[in-house]
């Protein structure tokens, strides 16, 4: 921690469960800054999440990333965006990676890197995301869709090319800031040099 | 809306508001899928978000970012993003970017362009995030910091170069999500078809 930063910090003073979402819990936390302003802010406490950007080869020899479409509650729509998922307590970033791109698609990775990790809102969420590329994918057929699922989901799994999704990014159904986090991690371990290059001579 | 998705749609049947929080509205919602099995699922419903990426020169004339460094209630730690704020009812996205630049920079923009749209959070979140490019900038020395400011906003207002940026994204205090995909629209921006060709020919 720069101290130089310490006329940003606030201090907690006293916090509280709200309700249990699920997903997340709900706080309501009063701070007090540095120079002696209060406020009482309201956190989502939740878990990590991690990101899987699993990628092969379809039946042309195209290369396409493996992802799932599925209906979005908070919107009311369809997105296709990356097998992704909720870290289970004592898990590890890598494992849930494994599981989450098995359960959701059902299949497996000989190789998982991690390429990037960010807080998904600092703002008002205490957790991170954890993102990994899966490569060296084989179908798993041992379990159905159903017993690999969580009790609520439903989602179709398809191959998209990686250029399709690079042009539709930001456009329906590939409107997960999630999914354009884990395009920009999968796009910086590739060619990542060459375009942090390009960019720093004005190119 | 592709019909063929349809075993994917859910209904909502009955919503119901669980707490008002500032900047976001807490409801439960109980929906039903296609197959008949029902849910409860926690969304909040947020304004629409704006995230303004401004660009100008230093005095030594490298190309920067004009970010703002800030307490983050919910990681309690310090972040540099960009300038970003909530749209107000009725207010354009563009006004809110050029609006919420000069609050928490001190800076108005005579260019403002759209570089990119997505849903922050399309599993529990309603709302959408604008982000601009913002140029050919001046201080407004008309407003002091204090009057531009929210009540409970403390920031510092610094210029980051552009490869500092590149450099440390994903680590702090460069870990917002927010701060990532404002980076990427930019990128594109900037260089997005070169970026684009180079993933399509898998250099």
């Amino acid at each position: 921690m720069n101290s130089g930063d310490d006329h940003l910090h606030w201090r907690e003073i006293v916090s509280q469960l709200v309700k249990r979402c699920g997903i997340f819990d709900l706080y309501e936390s009063r701070r007090r800054a540095q120079n002696g302003k209060e406020g009482i802010f309201h956190l989502l406490k939740a878990p990590d999440w991690v990101n899987v950007v699993p990628v092969l080869n379809n039946d042309e020899g195209r290369i396409c990333f493996l992802m799932v479409k599925q209906y979005r509650q908070g919107i009311a729509g369809i997105t296709v965006e990356f097998p992704a998922g909720l870290i289970e307590a004592g898990e590890s970033p890598a494992r849930a990676a494994g599981r989450e791109l098995f359960e959701e698609t059902g299949y497996r990775a000989k190789t998982l890197k991690p390429i990037g990790t960010i807080s998904p809102n600092p703002a008002f969420m205490t957790n991170r995301c954890y993102t990994f590329f899966a490569g060296d994918l084989h179908l798993d057929s041992t379990a159905e869709p159903n017993d690999r699922l969580d009790e609520l989901e439903l989602l179709d799994v398809l191959l998209v090319p990686v250029e399709d999704l690079v042009d539709g990014i930001g456009q329906e159904p590939y409107c997960n800031s999630m999914t354009v986090l884990a395009l920009y991690w999968y796009q910086r371990m590739k060619g990542g040099e060459k375009g942090a290059d390009r960019i720093r001579t004005g190119a």
